[in-house]
């Protein structure tokens, strides 16, 4: 009786998650002239939030281009054997993995618990608990809103990742405040800087540079005499509930209950686990990747055929991660200028409902790409190595970023603002978020652009030259969204 | 000729209508800080209007919670014999009859007068008009924005029913203020008060108390100064045209329409009918209610094996109702903890139109449901009957509510906070709205838990307790939503 | 490889742009009490853009009228031989052509250039370009947000165009001002016109017929003293970028990107063409349209019977136009009253992805059509000949418009307020356009009304009259949408 209901819930849950996934429309909150972008400036973190075992590090979502593109941003900065307790949040997230490798996981709501211990080193007792995945750098993993995700560096090297929080996503019915909540651990210093922002947002002040410094200051010193203060405060989920009725709701005893809402120490939100944490989970080779997608297409290719069930009966193994640093995975490549990979709802079809997309790019050494804006997304860019000279064009012609942007920092380029990067000497290469589950770039040059769509005539009579030169803009460029340096001398 | 165009007419508003009910987007209006929730409170009606045959009584829309929820809530209160006027709202309805029953008449667009009457009583004249539906205690009747309707206490008791409006429903394209159009009937008195809450959230002031009372006392008085000025006042929307006009377009004498127009006495919204109203609905009986859900099923799975039409011919037939309340309807059921019942776009579809769902809930004396959250909406609970404590948990780890709501009263739990409840002694019965057609909750304890779906060592390590007491936390509880006193204290 | 490179490209864009085709959400921008309409009034454009070849109107953005409707809207007056320079807009616009015709490219991203030139008159060289189109009085054109346009008016008379973008749209993320992104020209008129807009719109002042007048003279004094001091100014998209990066980018000489870039007088955006534009471009025949319509279908029957490949290969050729005011594409006929013909996401899918929809009416002398009101969207109504007068009631009862409604002038009827018309003694003729892909109207007279769907006995109780006055209230009117005059007085 209990399996039977218990299927029926997980069956039921299953579905209103499912269904919760097929939305994928964008809402805004924005003030009425939030976009209004006379000025770009690369940003980086300004807020630091140390923990025992790495940090965390937030933009300021203030800063008006964040704002304007409704998304928060965060880096991660995990040690080797560093844990990062379960949280969730209000938004959907995309995260990058700039560097090390790990293995994470995310609960999906209703789904079978299908991961087993298999070793009995305690006892006859083996453990059930839902997928692990393994995870490694130039991984995107797509996290719904709402749903709780750990992660914990298995590795040698540090863990870095990018977490882009679309807060303007119609999945976020709270308000524009990117909002994490903590199963576990002591999260109070980040949420102290969450409640700032959020101050600041309402006072409407955005006077960005001065407030990143005054931040930095007072913020290290407050958070020092806080730690001296609140020795054994807990902010999480947990603690907030009575004891009692916890130990109700997990039938245990309530010594138990008080062991998981004592918290110890300053340790924050990431730990350092003791002995390395041996959790099942598969090992991931690139055949088994392929396969996985494979499935999913062949998944898809049944829906398309009508013969869908209704149930998605594959929902709890849908495919939440894709590589999209490695060459051969490049959509677009030209081997004098670099490569695109390109995630969209297309190749990843979680992104549908989390109505985000990606892309990760590398220039070789003053090699660039073509003039063009991104018809239905703003676009977040993170240089992850090297630099690139960037010029950001608005809709009255001014030219609010011309600038590099160098590694680790953060570039937003709003929709329909037409850019055009070129790498410096060393190269570059960059991620770049989209608040759509399919960006569309129209580049103004090349082979699919805009102007070669035009008929000459049409381009000679706009520019007023001749039809020979108006032929020349048209064809020179044979390449699609690339341009050397080489070619233009020649 | 005119049978055709008729045809192709009411075919073509099929169509629109229905494709309107594809979308099922939820917009926000919130301002920028609008879910910054320190502090809940229990809320009542502040604001009471009386009819001929009942009261309608209005949640202040303004109240924070309401306000990050993007909901406004009524309830009506109808005398037998009592007739509801014809109105509609700018916001899709959810509506809960708490007590009583009787008939209602939803005017879908461009759907046919289906329904004939068959008593030859007033001379050989045949009346037509379309579907009536029966109602009882316990029936969730789902509204779309802009659609009239009209309902009648045929019953020998009270009826009372809670009204949710969704208006910040894409569907919703005023602002965030609720609107009730009134075809008939003497609204003035409705108006005059929801202007007044327009006029609230204008000022921007929240300080509600204090303006619940205020509202009570000013209220009062003015409403009665006014009904004594203004005697025959008429403010529904027929009203406002020029008669002469509405001669022509209903081609009827002028003197017919100054009847329409006309509106005698203080009666408001709810009139007493002289006689009994007695117009043609079939009886309900619980094998057609369970035929009309089985035609819906197989009517989806049609549709869903992709030899749909295109007309989606079933559209006039649509179930817009579903009674939740009904013991051996429930989903989630523990004989000595309660059960829950949903209601959702799966088993209602015009509920993937409406972006919205409910739940009815029933809890045993002492039993309560597991540390939890939701997903993807925010829930909107109405106390029926009983009582329970609820805690609700912010992101910041704050309690921003712990007490018992009573019968009548109203509780948001905002998107993403965690909430638990235990019923008091005499048990508690409850329905809940979410903001999304398929509300998920996740719960923190229990079979279907976040907890459980974690590997042992991961709660271990998160919450740094031995590898037993993970175990107990994930096990122990093997129920799925609820808790019952007598097993914590086994 | 390049053209397999090139292939995959296009492929992948046309893949993302029509998923992006897919989205149908609105999204709402405004403030919390932006629909709270007391008053209308009709509007016309208060700013005027001379050009080289013609003039752009706008009306103001921020009238309370258009900005609760989320709209923004232009009129294009281009003389014979004007060329209306490539540019997008952040929002999806209707383009309804009020007088004239013409011809107009609007470049897919991602499409492939399938128009060739056969005219060898330049050497071999034949020129490849996009579909074009022939536009003629009553043609609808769609056009999606942040894509590529351009029209010419090869015909002997002025071409007249209204357009209407809806910057509420879920496909514009920025902010609500109507942005206009020229790929060429001298804009810079224009942008400082929107670009006061935008201010006014921050700075919240809404006393509408003021400003008009001051922006009237003030702007015109401005104008010119700019047009004397930045002689050779430009503000284009191009214009901004680096002439060395473009060079390198087009692979072109730097001369030629210095010819670009320069924009010589003060020609605006309309250009006159000196020698005819002579561009490939198929006759247009009633057939041909006929023709495409019927593929259209076709291709949507082939899509619902599941057999769709997910590539939709049709989506390049897409329809992005068809004509109204032919009176045999009438959906609604009177012969003694009038016709309308509706425009939505059923007989021009791209509506679909536009969340758009428009109508076109013709009424004879002192015809009319019957109080009714738009279930799901807000009507904005352009008047192209004749006058009519119109009534429109809000939530409250109030008339809050009725006067005439006379050539040339705007008037938005917010969602589910209701209004009626009556033509003038030379009749009317409107194009309305609609926030929604399937606007759904509901008539309180006539044939499919919300009155003749109530029975009787309700409407008897409702208006307190008698059974018989019940009767011709819900049939005497066997119109549907339509009354006359004349039958009123029978």
């Amino acid at each position: 009786m209990a399996t039977l209901l218990s299927l029926s819930l997980s069956l039921s849950l299953l579905l209103l998650f499912n269904g919760c996934l097929a939305h994928h429309q964008q809402q805004q909150f924005q003030s009425q002239n939030e976009c209004q972008i006379n000025r770009l400036n690369t940003i980086e973190p300004n807020t630091r939030i140390p923990s025992e075992a790495g940090t965390t590090e937030w933009w300021n979502p203030n800063t008006q281009q964040l704002s304007c593109a409704g998304v928060s941003v965060m880096r991660h900065n995990v040690e080797p054997n560093g844990l990062v307790l379960p949280s969730f949040t209000n938004a959907p997230q995309l995260v990058y993995i700039v560097q090390g490798r790990g293995i994470q996981g995310t609960v999906m709501p209703g789904c079978a618990d299908t991961f087993q211990e298999s070793t009995q080193s305690h006892g006859k007792f083996r453990d059930q608990h839902q997928k692990i995945r393994r995870f490694r750098q130039g991984d995107v993993i797509a996290l719904p809103a709402g749903v709780v995700h750990w992660s914990y560096n298995d590795g040698n090297e540090r863990l870095v990742t990018v977490n882009l929080l679309h807060t303007a996503n119609s999945a976020n019915q709270l308000d524009s405040n990117p909002r994490r909540f903590h199963l576990a651990g002591n999260p109070e210093e980040e949420q102290r800087r969450l409640r700032r922002f959020a101050q600041q947002q309402f006072q409407g002040s955005r006077s960005e540079r001065e407030e990143v410094e005054q931040e930095e200051e007072e913020g290290e010193e407050d958070s020092r005499s806080r730690r001296e203060q609140k020795s054994s405060s807990c902010s999480n989920l947990l603690c907030a509930f009575e004891s009692e009725f916890l130990a109700q709701a997990f039938n245990v005893d309530t010594n138990i209950i008080r062991k998981l809402q004592e918290v110890r120490g300053h340790k924050g939100t990431i730990i350092r686990v003791r002995d390395r944490l041996d959790v099942v989970s598969p090992p991931r080779t690139e055949e088994e990747e392929r396969e996985e997608r494979q499935q999913e297409e062949s998944r898809r290719e049944h829906r398309r055929s009508g013969r869908d069930n209704g149930l998605e009966e594959t929902f709890c193994a849908m495919r939440i991660k894709e590589n999209i640093a490695d060459p051969e995975r490049a959509d677009i490549f030209n081997p004098q200028a670099g490569r695109i990979s390109t995630l969209n709802r297309f190749n990843l079809p979680i992104l549908n409902a989390l109505g985000l997309s990606a892309e990760m790019g590398v220039l070789r050494s003053r090699a660039g790409t073509v003039p063009q804006w991104c018809v239905n997304a703003h676009k977040i860019l993170y240089m992850l190595r090297g630099n690139a000279r960037i010029q950001v064009v608005n809709h009255n012609g001014d030219t609010v970023f011309d600038d590099n942007v160098e590694q680790g920092q953060l570039l937003t380029v709003p929709q329909n603002f037409a850019f055009m990067k070129r790498a410096g000497s060393e190269g570059a290469e960059w991620v770049s978020f989209f608040t759509n589950s399919e960006a569309t770039n129209t580049p103004m040059a090349g082979r699919v652009s805009a102007i070669r769509a035009l008929p000459e005539e049409v381009v000679a009579a706009s520019y007023q030259i001749s039809r020979e030169d108006a032929r020349k803009v048209k064809f020179n460029n044979q390449d699609t969204f690339f341009f050397t340096s080489s070619r233009a001398e020649a």
